[in-house]
């Protein structure tokens, strides 16, 4: 790095240390380094500075990782590992193991402290959501009568939510029975079900390619393997790979989210969506279709899930209030399909019930039926922050970077200028108090070194436009400088 | 069966129907029987009732089961499959793949139908339990402030309910910090957080043998192998034949319930409980300790955990609020010990997190303090509804018939006479709208065949009374007969 000690970065400054050990042999070739999580106690920094310390090393050919097993001395310096380009066709089916860099990536996000700017997780303020009336509705159903939570609910779930949520489910273009529905703890609860019921360890299973990271943990957690399809950031998954894909290994499931994709925010045009169900369909594949983004379109249209196109159960459906009601709550469902006995038996092994109490309430707001007004303002209210953040993005961030333009959903993908290290950028804005998500945590073979993913799902603020001005500045200063 | 046709049970008409069948060549030798729910469908019985009476057909050696696919017609009669004896010495460890018909037998008690006597699966009756009070204290909850449910719970869980368990821990002999615990959807989640924690797909569990069902359903679904230790019905698990196990097999984890252990009801002492701990520390096994029925000693005292003489982190106990306080709620715990950094991330991706107001409402109750005045009542009730169950068997069962004697806990684990089918008692029980658990079930090698639990988790009435009177005269009936 050209820049001269004294304003160099944390993260460039543990990296100079380490370097100058090994320079002089205090650290010898083969030596491993101290672990991340040791490195970040000792010196009182992020464990994303030491991450993005390391990698530098490993930039400069100082350092080698080694699966499960940290960082070591390198023998001999390398050349820089260059930044993937997006391959017109599928890798080959890998097993996915996540590297424990990104793996404490994704711990860091997801312990995200209080004070930060919230640029990190994906889920909207508190102030965008009706949780007074959410609230006042789960007093009032805790009040009445004997209360709930007395006995264990039904192994399907609430009869009186997944009622509501056959009625909804008109709506997405789907016709479904209470009895077609199984209620589960949020999506995340959903899709271990839904991968139990489909998959034995070992199987293949197609993802986007960037996918949201908590697939690939999913993957890993089931002793699966993931093969990564190209991903289109207007239309989603590329249906082309993905046909090759099949015929080239033995898929056993696609895990793709065809409505407002995280982290692109694409829509998969309906005719595409009839296609992909046709596609697993003739040859057995299971199709699991996460449609948490389906209700937050933001022309206010209510885009029909891939499940509507399904002739013979082959789509196993996946929703949850998460993103547009509660995140606390907790309240998620799976329309499973013909794998139905399957993900009860699971749910009863799994989870065996989900909470009476929460459940109740979100049916009764489903009721009442303020929720479509609710998403009316919620959708206008993402729209108008995506597009504010996305001219924040454009004012403030180095030339030559990309950012995604969503058509739901609330989260932007922003592609920094070749060879700009999503991870450091990810450490420098942690020590400065903004959390991101960088782009190497969305790929189960560390691709898009040079991302970062931005959520907005807080309203525009001076603070929020300040932080996105720091991170301009910080991708300006980490951006390699042009030869001359 | 030496009765006459029109009193024969409804299995048995089944059996003798479908053996007629066999006899007159109208279903060949290796035919296929109808699947168990078709057959339950097409005549309108329970699917007990089918099991039931494939599993005669099997005793006079007309059919066979075949793993994953079935009943089929045997070429030649065999004879009576004898009733197996408990073992000194534990066998070798299997891969658990539970029955289709144990799994089916499960799922009939799991889905209860109201109106059903409830002796099968154990809980107790929301009378028992101080759901006005909690409930008031969730409506409290969820109106003051902005209230809960607005943001995704800290992955470890509510601190504030995390407080309240730590405090409560010095009860168990349990020094905990509330870092050290993490919270989970009842005690089945904590259990698979544990077993995907601590073990890989292929390794050896030792359990107690009976062992309660639902632990060999989450086997299962990890892909682990079990080794089924003897267990005492005062003592518990056998140390000396866990200890020879441990020496012979490559026992990953130990996962049993000191207190009050289901079905059995025994309670390991102390010193026994010490020596436990020392035996899987040595050899660097985990513990998973159940401790769900800790609170419910019927002399009113709390058993130290086995955990309490954990010195080395090797001990995962597990807990929750689902026996004592509100099955739907669904709030329990694991304290990891060594594994609490694994368990923490495992918990990122097959939990996320736990509800918000559940959470908060338990730790309000836990708080104000009336939680151990309503366990005293508590522990009383229990008590005597188990006593008064354990009379009512005594009166009314045949000769030969043996009961448990549980110190803590509300299940009876009954031995009938040697021959006696306890799926046959459910089956003929269902049929009478009464529910218990049959005995094969609690093995993962279908042992105790002529064994049944009841739950005495509900007040003793004249209902269940007569409800214990039917079930002895169908075990009568059904017992057989000596030779003169």
């Amino acid at each position: 790095m050209g820049r001269a000690k004294e304003d160099a970065f944390l993260y460039e400054k543990i990296a100079d240390e380490l370097g100058e050990m090994i320079a002089r042999g205090a650290l010898r070739p083969g030596e491993r380094l101290p672990s991340v999580r040791r490195m970040s106690e000792e010196r009182g920094v992020s464990v994303a500075t030491v991450v993005a310390a390391y990698q530098l090393l490993e930039h400069r050919g100082a350092a080698e990782p080694r699966p499960k097993s940290g960082h070591f001395v390198r023998a001999r310096a390398g050349a820089d590992t260059p930044v993937p380009t997006t391959a017109r066709r599928a890798p080959a089916p890998t097993r996915v193991s996540i590297h424990a860099d990104a793996d404490d990536l994704i711990q860091v996000m997801l312990q995200a402290r209080r004070g930060q700017v919230p640029l990190g997780c994906a889920y909207v303020a508190t102030e965008l959501l009706p949780l007074r009336k959410l609230n006042a509705i789960l007093a009032q159903v805790a009040r009445e009568g004997g209360g709930p939570g007395g006995e264990y609910a039904d192994l399907r779930g609430s009869l009186q939510l997944r009622r509501q949520l056959a009625r909804r489910a008109v709506r997405w273009g789907v016709a479904l029975e209470p009895d077609e529905l199984v209620t589960t703890l949020g999506a995340t609860d959903a899709l271990n079900l839904a991968l139990a019921s489909v998959t034995r360890p070992g199987d293949v299973i197609a993802l986007e390619s960037p996918t949201y990271f908590a697939f690939m943990r999913m993957l890993e957690h089931h002793g699966l393997r993931a093969i990564e399809i190209p991903t289109d950031p207007q239309t989603g998954l590329d249906l082309d790979a993905l046909d090759d894909a099949l015929r080239r290994a033995p898929v056993r499931a696609v895990l793709c989210s065809p409505n407002f994709q995280n982290p692109l925010g694409a829509r998969m045009p309906d005719e595409q969506k009839e296609r992909l169900v046709k596609m697993v369909a003739r040859r057995g594949v299971a199709l699991i279709e996460d449609d948490v983004y389906g209700d937050l379109a933001h022309d206010g249209s209510r885009p029909r899930a891939a499940k509507s196109f399904d002739r013979d159960g082959s789509v196993l459906l996946v929703g949850s209030m998460s993103k547009t009601l509660a995140p606390g709550y907790r309240v998620g469902w799976l329309a499973p399909g013909r794998w139905d006995e399957a993900v009860v038996r699971k749910k009863s092994a799994m989870t065996l019930a989900c909470p009476t109490p929460t459940e109740m309430a979100v049916a009764e707001l489903l009721d009442e039926g303020g929720y479509d007004r609710h998403l009316r303002r919620l959708r206008r209210a993402i729209a108008d922050q995506c597009a504010r953040y996305r001219e924040a993005i454009a004012r403030s961030f180095p030339e030559g970077t990309r950012v995604s333009r969503p058509q739901g959903g609330f989260v932007l993908w922003v592609e920094l200028p070749q060879g700009t290290s999503g991870i450091a950028l990810q450490a420098e804005a942690l020590e400065r108090g903004i959390a991101i998500a960088p782009g190497p945590i969305f790929s189960a073979r560390q691709r898009f070194q040079s991302c970062i993913r931005i959520s907005t799902g807080f309203p525009f603020s001076p603070r929020i436009e300040r932080a996105i001005a720091t991170l301009g500045k910080i991708a300006e200063e980490l951006a390699p400088k042009r030869a001359a």
